[in-house]
């Protein structure tokens, strides 16, 4: 299994960047073919400080091929273009492979 | 449900890193009381240039209130005191509040 991980860094206006972010775009990322799970996470805190994170999405997939054809398909650029409106300056995107 | 999230930057030894991380470090925390899952992911990669990070490991709790007693136990405490000498310089922790 691997996911795909958006960890977004706090926004200027968290309550527009949640209404946007739960209304459109999630509804748009569910859409996305193979897309096995999704698991997201409002980030309230850390254990020294403060965080610097305000919300992370988790998408699963079967495979490293899975979410490339996901990524290259039309649902999955339409997920990329609706991010690159709202949160470019905010997303760090990353994946792996989820060991355990 | 919550979680506390340890995301690691790369470290300059990935090989010493992981030995000692998959090794002594993660035995650890599956002492801790409370913990109902954990899930380690090894970053291999970003959708936009390269990835800063070398794993994330994900430490699921039933609620807020027993991440912190987890965190205030002796095996909790001995977590935080081993990640210190390991990882000081690359560790991210943050926690919140799983949503979906």
């Amino acid at each position: 299994m691997v996911k795909l991980i958006a960890l977004y860094r706090k926004p200027a206006d968290a309550a527009a960047f949640d209404k946007y972010y739960y209304d459109v775009h999630i509804p748009l990322v569910r859409k996305v073919p193979g897309l096995r799970k999704i698991e997201i996470t409002s980030i309230t805190g850390a254990p020294m400080g403060e965080a610097k994170y305000h919300v992370m999405a988790e998408m699963y997939y079967d495979s490293m091929d899975a979410m490339n054809a996901a990524n290259a398909s039309p649902e999955g650029k339409a997920v990329f273009q609706d991010v690159m409106k709202f949160a470019a300056d905010v997303i760090i995107p990353f994946f792996g492979e989820v060991r355990a």
